[in-house]
């Protein structure tokens, strides 16, 4: 099969807030091969997505994303391995390259996997896919009782795990973050588990995380995620040497060197990867190798659509003990409007990916159309992009 | 004052070739404030970069580059570094964010400089710009021959030291790659300084770099640049534990972290920084005072224009024993016309950054017009750019 056409969809919703909710848009990618047709979604900013992908060239190190891409043979997870591995050097210098590429990879999966009539986690190499527990991803309330009518909410809805994130948190004083925190314990329950989310807000800063200690380990909080920027691996390193409870980390990783890094130096607990960012499944797959050699815990990163779930499963479906995953509780319309189907929890209140060829998530062109933005990029006297029909 | 307009232009060479020349198109940054006009230059894709600057927010921690710095105080340093941390938070999701900025800031330190009537160099705290010897920067030759006669042509005009890189190297034969390290020394004579640049070619593949390991020293380099992928830290750690050749690298940070790991992992003996893909003057100079710290080299990387060499070279002015610098010996067209102001070896072959203030380079609107490129982009009904006059 060779790679025929590659087409991005930018998707919003009508008004995107700066809420830290990373659903109120959408690059969703269609790749066709061979006459089949698979689907990927990238993250984030559509816009400069399309621009990686479509660019005049400036050099032979800094090459548009498209150049590896089309027309190439697509026939086995080889072929994939060798485009991306093509593309580290084609496009060396053209640093949004990560991003544009990862919606294009996991589409070219669903192709690979659709054609072989399999699930890409089989393709992958894993006999089975294991069920996962979904927390309710969510953004800390603007108050504290706020966050406690969102945990209880949805604790009604049948999540035993929940995360609470960004909004106020870190932003004010240690007591208004205690307060926070026992709202969202409260709202949960004695047994539920709770995840808290900083958002990066300490930056570098130990000393100010390191203060939250206590009280985070006073509500049981399972994991402290991003308390630092993506890079500040010795910033990790040196409160995870200080802490009881885990820190989670690595959405931000656009290639596996940097998930490699936050692992062997900032140790995390758990290692969290956005399939959208990382340059798509095979990169995540191999982080998820990585992780479970070395005792840490993979966890998907996922704020926005079912297919991007779907695909941010794949890694990880096989590994039994890895069970935790993330699950957007609340996405905006375009997010869950632009497939058909959906991974919903079991009876067991469990995710569990379809047996069903490729990501074995219907993309919804009709369910897209409402929210397909106009686009057009020109230079150089040619048109390099326009919105094309879905 | 207050930033007032930062207007982005792309310019081009007619015809942009696949050779490993970052000289071909550039992208200049204007920025305005209290009506000073400053200039930068973002390394590279220039297309990608303006979208970064305009593009519509995707969420609170994915806006454009620009609701971080328009209208925004410039009155001293501290502001520079402060929108900078707003940036890093405020784009966290936008990749292509850090190559956008970079010539950004660069202009933001020009106009703060000029309005002092101070070189950069002085307000970084450097009482002199120390002489730096330049390096002709080249390509390897198609062949031996061509290699040997690039060579003599550098040092038939006045370069006491080349380096040579890219094209053929690493991607033949041991035999082959020897042929052209014979022919660079032979060409450069006895006691030139020699430098090799590899352009990442052996990924993360250490027996492959130590393979050249013995010719390298045969023909006495001083330097093996960029052995492996940016990212690849312990790769490069390895390879220095072999060899008695030091290892540079860092033209691909693209924030301070990533040239603090190089240093701390890599054990590199230089570190080569491009400030049109840290961040910027300010992340270069840090970049400079944790290296000097650390007894590693701080070199400039630098393949377009005098605007952007003189950029590269004022976070290590003030260091005297960091003294070799890189010189694009044969740019194009497009890079050299884009200033009046050009910084050309003094009687003793050496580059000294001038007095003047600011970056002591005057960009030229006329210089740049031939080479404009028309760039429209469209988005949810709006025009988000144009090219704006010169």
């Amino acid at each position: 099969m060779k790679i025929e056409a590659v087409d991005f969809f930018y998707l919003s919703m009508p008004v995107v807030t700066d809420a830290g909710d990373g659903s109120q848009d959408a690059l969703v990618v269609r790749v066709v091969a061979g006459g089949q047709v698979g689907w990927g979604e990238c993250e984030a900013s559509p816009l400069v997505s399309i621009a990686a992908y479509v660019c005049p060239m400036s050099h032979g190190a800094c090459r548009p994303v498209r150049d590896s891409v089309l027309g190439q043979d697509l026939s086995s997870p080889d072929d994939i391995a060798r485009i991306a591995a093509d593309l580290e050097l084609n496009s060396m210098d053209l640093l949004q390259t990560a991003h544009t590429f990862s919606g294009i990879e996991m589409a070219m999966w669903d192709v690979l996997a659709r054609s072989q009539g399999r699930p890409v986690w089989q393709v992958l190499g894993y006999d089975r896919a294991f069920p996962k527990t979904p927390y309710a991803s969510m953004l800390f309330g603007d108050d504290p009782a706020e966050t406690l009518s969102q945990a209880r909410a949805a604790v009604a809805a049948g999540f035993r795990a929940i995360k609470c994130g960004w909004g106020p948190f870190g932003r004010g004083s240690l007591a208004a973050d205690a307060d926070q925190l026992h709202a969202a314990r409260e709202g949960l329950g004695p047994d539920g588990i709770l995840l808290v989310d900083a958002g990066q807000i300490w930056r570098e800063d130990v000393e100010a995380a390191a203060l939250r200690l206590p009280v985070l380990e006073q509500v049981r909080t399972t994991w402290l995620e991003e308390p630092f920027l993506a890079h500040a691996y010795e910033a990790y390193g040196a409160l995870a040497g200080r802490s009881r409870i885990a820190l989670a980390g690595g959405e931000g990783a656009h290639n596996v060197f940097m998930a490699r890094h936050l692992i062997d130096y900032g140790k995390p607990g758990y290692v969290q990867i956005d399939c959208g960012r990382i340059g798509g499944i095979g990169p995540a797959k191999k982080v998820a190798d990585y992780a479970a050699a070395r005792g840490v815990t993979y966890v998907n990163h996922t704020f926005t659509s079912h297919l991007a779930l779907s695909a941010s499963l794949q890694p990880y479906a096989g590994l039994q003990h890895h069970e935790i995953c993330e699950y957007p509780i609340a996405p905006k319309a375009v997010a869950s409007d632009l497939s058909d189907g959906h991974l919903l929890p079991d009876a067991n209140g469990q995710i569990v990916l379809p047996d069903a060829p490729g990501l074995g998530i219907a993309a919804s062109p009709e369910g897209m159309r409402p929210y397909l933005v106009d686009v057009e990029i020109r230079a150089k006297g040619r048109t390099l992009y326009e919105t094309p029909a879905l």
